[in-house]
């Protein structure tokens, strides 16, 4: 064997996921969630069914990994110019995507093939580091900003909590009146001097 | 068939209900979640895997209605008498019913084997209705009590999101806090007059 034929193992792990990944979300959409099986996922992956069932022990994990790689955020959140519109157009924009047909199922994915909860807590995770940048950036424009678990409790929790159990009449208003009552009709986001 | 063999639908229906979700708890706490079967249940219940298959079409939806079934409150809460020590009492008891591990794989199951939400949404329903028999005590009482939707949001809903997925350092010091935050240091729950 050259030496070039010798990959990492770290090399190689990653490119199986790339693949494994890659292939659950092209057949996810082409023959849908009921249809997937291991043996279809390795197939159109390249790899062999018992490499799949050694990394990720059944479907469900393999699901819940790929949904959380798609939850993860790709960019920071944008800069609106205030603490309240960027917790706004934030908030609209995280319920837009969540309560989505395919956005219920990622994280519906993620919560469930996830014995140790570890994909939920990076769910969670990637929604407070969202609200970090958020609140770092206002606070460095003088702003009076709440703490992260607050803004958790007080925005992403309801937010969430509706998208999976009480999903009547949830909309950018409903979003918009979350962050309201949060900072006051006045009251957050005020220069501290000023 | 004597006329007394001849059973409603509905009462046969009932029957089968009952014996195939106590089968289902037996066996949870027999064998665990990992061995059970639709065969292993049907058994237990003494019907054919194809009555369960016809009325519950898989495992995870009957796992489902098993643990809808069993987050249903059965006492109304217990009357504290002041808003304030209601809610925290409820409170309480909810996080750590639900924060369980049972709880968890309640929630979870309710969550996951439930194509049209329904069942998420009866587990809401079941936390309005209790919070509602709350707040109408309070304002029988003249007490100024907050609406059931906003208490589910700022109760309930943080509570869920942590169960689910933030669930480090969550206890009952957490459910009393959220309860200050939300009726405030001394401010809700007072007398409206007087």
């Amino acid at each position: 064997m050259s030496r070039k034929q010798m990959v990492r193992p770290g090399g190689r792990s990653a490119r199986v996921q790339a693949s494994v990944h890659a292939a659950v979300r092209e057949l996810l959409s082409e023959v849908g969630r009921d249809a997937l099986t291991v043996p279809l996922v390795a197939e159109r992956a390249g790899v062999t069914p018992s490499t799949i069932y050694r990394r990720w022990g059944d479907l469900q994990e393999l699901l819940s990994d790929v949904a959380v790689e798609h939850l993860r955020p790709d960019t920071s959140p944008e800069d609106h110019g205030d603490l309240r519109s960027d917790l706004t157009a934030w908030a609209e924009q995280f319920l837009d995507e969540m309560a989505s047909s395919s956005g219920r199922a990622y994280i519906r994915d993620a919560l469930l093939g996830d014995p140790d909860g570890g994909n939920a807590g990076q769910c969670s995770a990637y929604a407070a580091e969202q609200i970090d940048v958020i609140l770092a950036r206002a606070g460095d424009r003088g702003e009076h900003a709440p703490d992260v678990e607050t803004t958790m409790d007080r925005l992403v929790a309801p937010l969430m909590y509706r998208i999976l159990f009480r999903p009547a009449g949830l909309g950018a208003a409903y979003a918009r009146r979350l962050v309201t009552e949060f900072l006051g009709a006045g009251g957050g986001g005020r220069p501290v001097t000023g």
